[in-house]
This record gives structure tokens, C-alpha cells and sequence, in this order.
């Protein structure tokens, strides 16, 4: 049983992730690679205070050599879901299963929108795991819709077990795929179906197929955990980087305004402290 | 008139400074010597994301220079009050008035506990500022309790306008003062009097004087700014770190809970933030 699992790999993840150290709790931090997230990419930052004038890059390879310098165990990869236990939660991590007694997402902004029908069939032809509902589909035919390249080890895997795939990278297409597997570009508009899922509407065309799947590197958070009230795609939080749900904290820009480096490492130490002090509570 | 004035030099103060500064806001920072802080004195802080294992010194100069480098204003002493003017704020620091559209409080944990008749008697006896009030007590009795060295200043002052000086320091004494100034060690316990102040109670002993002045290095903030809604000695705030006050933001330890760096930079941040859209938004 992990103290703290720590969702999220930027600024306020980290900072969540060495505070949960200085606590004495065990953490596993898990989160995409730092290289795709938004401060990564910043040219300079320089309202950072006691860190002036340093590139995106430089500043997130300092904070996760940090975490690593303190035996902070990370690991890459998405997680699918998060299942409250009643006293501790189960994450889903490409399938591998942990648990912990409390849990802090630090996801940051997932711009992802959903398109019409897609919250109508999410669990009836809709999914956001290829891994997890492959095998429902074998030999139907699925689309993919996916946003970066992680997604075509997803796309080999189901055109071994579905009839056709349909593939709509949304990104610059480098690999080639088994002969069932289709590439189409386009704009995914709308999915058609009553009881069940009858076609995918790309632009003007309608591809017909059994079940879709958006394979995105960040899924939006209310579809890895029941329950969340969100305002918006915006966690709600109190102060204490306290949700609606005991025991998960959230931090940093998924919390909302402002979308800061200092407020994500500020809220990452809040959420962790607190965090610990659930945990304690719990003891007695 | 200042955008935003910042009262107080810690991490949170420094970090709203140069938020401040990169939303295009005019500020100065009011606050004491970074040496006088708790951080200062840290030996060592490793959970301040980035910035691994380092002294509260090494951290402070850095974050000192952080807002030197990029010209911020800091002017070290003591406000003495801040007085809402309607649609601005005037400051009073060391008897130099400032006006500003907006003001940031981050002046940390007052220690100061009052002790009985303290409240009772302020403005009536009991002072904070001796070039406020000292001449209201020409050819008079006055006692100075002080907790550090910069008092003297005002001691050797208050022995040229008043006819005795009772001098309570709760530090180590360094210096010689003239005549009229009486040295006394001890606990004061109590304000005695009932229209006016008779007598300050020093352990067992009553001392008769007319006023008395606390000169301490952090003025308890409730007694710089009127009508802030404190919970304890805390200052209440929201996530935005808005205090009930419009116009009045705060930041850092002296929020609450928890009393630590990150949180306090990126609260320093947030009320920044938040001032200069509450300053845009006065435009319109």
C-alpha cells in the first residue's frame, strides 16, 4: 500500500511527490514523460522567484532531478482509472494495479473535448483504453482516435484482435500498419448510433464501425475518477487542495486560475502536507 | 500611486514582487531585512521543489537578488498602519506616506501575544509607533517594551521629548542610554488603569507611567490595517488570497497553515496575480 499516489509528473506533481518525502510517506509519482508537458516547451520563465530567467526545459530538468536524487520512484505511462475502496483507492496503471491510501492528481490542463455521442456511449462502444476493452471487439470494427504516437502500439495490439481498424492520427503519422489497419484524416464530428454505435461521422464522411476508441496522452480527469465535481474541466478544490472526495487532493493547473509555475509547486506542497495529515488522522 | 505595494520581505512578499513585475504593475515592497526571518535561519530546506538542499540564507539571497535584478523598489522598516481611502490606500511607512491601488500583506507569523489592558487602552495610552505618538507625551512617563535592537532609536528619541523613560528590552542590550532612561528586565503582565493607563505591572512589580509603547520588529497585522477579518492571528483568505477586504490581498505564513515555502511563493504569486486583474478590472 503506497501513502500517497501522485498523479501527474509536472511542477506541482514533483513538488507534491518530494514534500510527500519530507513527510515520511511513500510515493510513487505517476505521469507522462516530462518532455510533453506545457512548461517544457517555454522559452523563459523568469516569475519564478529564486529561479530567474531559465528556459522551460532546464527548470523541469532540475525539478525532476530532485525527485530522483531523493530515490522518488516515477513511472511513465497513463494511468487509466482510479477506484475508490472505501478506506484506500486501486489505480489503474497500463494495467498494472496499485494501491494507495490517499491519492493527489496534478494532471494539469487536459484540453481534450468531447464530441457529440461520446459521453452517451463512454462504456457502450466508447473507450478511452484500448488494453482494458480490446477483447470486446474482436473481429468488429473499431476506430482510434489518438493524439500522439503512444497510440500506435494500441493500434497494432487491437488490428491483432479486430476485423479492420480505422486509425485517425491527429498528429504527423511516422509508422506503417498491418494491411486491416485503414488511415483516414479528418475532423471526428459526431458519433451515430442508437442502441449501439453504428458510425463514426469524420467530416462529411460516416465511417462505419463497432466501437471507437480516443487514445489521448492526457484523459480528461472525470474519466479516470467517479465522482469528481469539477467546475468545468476545472477540479474544485479548497485551500488545502482538498476535492469534494476525502482522501484525493488535487494540485496545480487543473485546479484552475492562475495557471502558474509557483501556484503548482505551492498547491503540489499543500496537497502533500495535507495528504500526510489525512493519512496520520486515519491512524488513530 | 503605486499599482501594488507588498508589506513584507519573506519568499511570499519577494514572489508577489516580481509578479508583480511581469504582469507590468508598478510595486514597491515595505518589509524588514531578509535577516530577520525564520527562513533565514533555516539550515537546511530540501522541500522546495527545484532548489534541492539548501540553507534558508543561500535561498533568501537568491530570492533577494531574483527581485533586485529586475529593479524592484524595497524599502526596509516598518509600516506602521495602512489606511483605506475609498479607491486607494495610503501607507504609512517609518512616517513616509505611499499611496497604492492595491496592497499584498505577507508579513509572515507575528509571534506578539497582547497582555491584558493592551487592547483596552490602544490609542489611549498604548502605542506601537513612538514618531506617531511620542510627542503626546511631553514631560511625561512612558514605558518601551521592544524585542529587538531597533528600538533604541525610539527610546533615545522618547528620552528627549519625556521626562522618564522605563526601558523593558526582550533582547540582549548592547548600548548605553541617557539619564532618564531606566533600564528594567522582566515579564510585563498586565496594563493597570481606568480612564488612562496608572501603571504597567512588570512581574510583581508596578511601574507608574502615562503611556506605553510596544515597539516590536512585526507590528501583529490587525493593528497595522482596520476592519481585516483574522481567525486567531491568521488572516483569512480565499484561494485567490483575497482577504474580506477589496483591494486587500494576502500571502504566505501569515494565512495559515501549512507554514511552508512553497506554499508561501506561490500564494505570493497567486495574490499578484490576482491584484493586477483587480487593478485592470478598476479600469473598465
Amino acid at each position: 500500500m503506497i501513502d500517497i499516489a501522485v498523479i501527474g509528473c509536472g511542477p506541482a506533481g514533483l513538488s507534491a511527490a518530494i514534500n510527500a518525502w519530507a513527510r515520511n510517506k511513500s510515493v510513487i509519482v505517476f505521469g507522462n514523460k516530462i518532455d510533453t508537458g506545457a512548461l517544457y516547451k517555454a522559452k523563459k520563465i523568469d516569475n519564478h522567484l529564486g529561479m530567474p530567467n531559465e528556459s522551460g526545459k532546464d527548470m523541469m530538468e532540475k525539478f525532476l532531478a530532485h525527485a530522483l536524487n531523493l530515490n522518488i520512484e516515477i513511472k511513465n505511462g497513463r494511468v487509466l482509472q482510479i477506484l475508490s475502496m472505501g478506506k484506500y483507492f486501486v489505480i489503474n496503471f497500463e494495467n498494472e494495479f496499485f494501491n494507495a491510501k490517499t491519492v493527489i492528481i496534478a494532471v494539469g490542463i487536459t484540453k481534450t473535448k468531447k464530441i457529440p455521442g461520446e459521453e452517451k456511449f463512454l462504456g457502450n462502444g466508447v473507450s478511452y483504453c484500448a488494453t482494458c476493452d480490446g477483447m470486446f471487439y474482436k473481429n468488429k470494427s473499431v476506430a482510434v482516435v489518438a493524439d500522439s504516437v503512444e497510440a500506435e502500439s494500441d493500434v497494432r495490439f487491437l488490428s491483432g484482435i479486430c476485423k479492420n481498424v480505422i486509425y485517425l492520427p491527429m498528429y504527423d503519422l511516422k509508422e506503417n500498419f498491418p494491411a486491416n489497419v485503414e488511415i483516414i484524416h479528418g475532423k471526428p464530428n459526431e458519433i451515430l448510433g442508437d442502441d449501439s454505435i453504428k458510425a463514426l461521422k469524420i467530416d462529411n464522411r460516416e465511417i462505419v464501425c463497432d466501437g471507437i476508441f480516443f487514445i489521448n496522452e492526457n484523459t480528461p480527469v472525470d474519466n479516470i475518477i467517479f465522482g469528481l465535481e469539477l467546475n468545468g474541466s476545472i477540479i474544485k478544490v479548497n485551500c488545502l487542495c482538498e476535492t469534494n472526495l476525502p482522501g484525493v487532493f488535487a494540485a496545480g493547473d487543473c485546479t484552475g486560475w492562475p495557471f502558474q509555475l509557483s501556484k503548482a509547486i505551492g498547491q503540489g506542497q499543500v496537497a502533500a502536507q495535507n495528504a500526510a495529515k489525512f493519512i496520520d488522522s486515519m491512524k488513530q
